[in-house]
């Protein structure tokens, strides 16, 4: 875990950084977040990620609590107080506190939190062998583009896959189309060969990760349908995956216990992954 | 504003009381939460409020923090030490603190915060006017009968009545059908004279108020009909009102600027709020 945490304007330890009870993301979800991952000390996409959180902030008209190059400054300053080479640092920014009003409070400084900590990233079994999803109902608000703190549905879906042992939990609209993962997008590759995924309209969250393997796969000369799929035509598919900041691309090799393809990862897959990460120089996606 | 919180066993200071960064309250939005009212130092329908609670907890898998005798007892306290003799007494449980990572933390001690504070109710204006509402789409989540802090849309509803320069806004479902306020129910009073609220299934939070007056309809053997109405049922019907905790009873008497009825509170819902604030012994609903 995190060692030093900045929470607004402090470097605090870890164990006794807190915000206000009346802090607006506590008691509304009314906040956004953003998760980097570092990789030999280097922010991975580190200006999509914030023009993104800039977008969801102006989406819910809250304002930058600073300038994107003091906020760099302070992720930069987080990482090496907690001395991480290989992980993530995560960004949160509030409304602010205000006594409980649901409106939006007048002059009222919104809040940021900013952590950073080692992890290990997917197990080199799930890169090499796979992993298995399930599907339930996507039951989120209409505003997954949002990266907004409201992410109880998600926790939930999540839940019901490590329950079903499951790495992942395909989220499913009411038309039967497969949105994307808890906190993952989903892809699937068609027999004709088509790389397929839902268009990042307000039902997904355009994944940083998801914008990186677009192009990889542009790069390649694959064929790219953005257009939703649904639980049959990923089941059907030649291949499926996952991709997302701290997973990158994962194969997916069963959707609700039945085997995708051969139920080995896919050829397609494994080469759009490695050219994802060729793309930051990386042979593999290790987070050290 | 409260001036001493009750924060996971200590009664702080509000100014000083905090929850950790890393509590999923504040990252997931994974918790619940209830607002009581509290009139001449007594607690308005406590025992229906925690039954709600206990039952939001359940559906999300997560552990009352204490007894329901303790945590009463909690809520006296922060009563009493806020002085609160009129207002509300605030709680929120989260599934608590754990290392950021979707699904549920194993062995995490829920967080419990309780808040008092005076507040003084709807304007004698409100109550003898009416208010008006404006008509939004229905953004939320598919589990909105579970009382979580999962508030955004609620947020963003309640901002664009704010803007408008009504009091509320009514949540309209992609079929037309008004579900509920971004924090009240919703409910007409058609020119037949009957009764007609949203039925509470999981599209609308099943209202302590809301129970309160159905129960002071039947008791006035008014016809009370649960179903979903539309915008247009609402704008031609006699009467419509909101209800809520802080508000009680409030008359409607304008949708998206359209008057309803005269434009004066129906008679309907101005007996309504009389007999639902005499079940609690009050003649008025002011917080005192």
């Amino acid at each position: 875990m995190s060692r030093v945490a900045y929470v607004n304007g402090r470097y605090e330890l870890y164990g006794e950084a807190g915000v206000h009870i009346d802090d607006r993301g506590y008691q509304f979800a009314d906040a956004v977040y953003e998760v980097i991952a570092v990789i030999g000390g280097r922010l991975l996409d580190e200006e999509p990620h914030l023009d993104r959180l800039e977008r969801s902030l102006r989406e819910l008209a809250i304002a930058m609590p600073m300038t994107r190059e003091a906020l760099k400054v302070v992720l930069r300053e987080t990482i090496r107080q907690n001395r991480v080479r290989g992980g993530i640092v995560y960004i949160q920014i509030s409304r602010g506190v205000a006594p409980r009003d649901h409106g939006f409070p007048k002059d009222t400084a919104p809040s940021l939190v900013v952590t950073a900590r080692r992890i290990k990233g997917a197990s080199a079994a799930a890169v090499n062998d796979g992993v298995g999803v399930i599907t339930v109902p996507d039951i989120r608000w209409s505003r997954a583009d949002i990266k907004s703190t409201s992410l109880l549905p998600n926790v939930l879906a999540k839940q019901t896959a490590r329950d079903a042992k499951a790495f992942e939990a395909w989220q499913v609209d009411e038309n039967g189309f497969v949105t994307e993962g808890s906190s993952t997008n989903a892809w699937i590759v068609t027999k004709d060969g088509e790389l397929v995924t839902h268009p990042a309209d307000r039902s997904i969250l355009n994944g940083i990760t998801r914008l990186g393997v677009l192009a990889a796969a542009k790069r390649q000369g694959l064929k790219i349908v953005e257009r939703p799929f649904t639980v049959e035509d990923a089941k059907n598919a030649k291949e499926a995956f996952l991709s997302s900041t701290t997973s990158h691309v994962l194969a997916v090799v069963s959707i609700d216990g039945k085997a995708v393809g051969n139920g080995h990862p896919g050829e397609t897959t494994m080469k759009l992954r490695q050219a994802y990460l060729a793309n930051f120089g990386l042979a593999g996606g290790e987070f050290r």
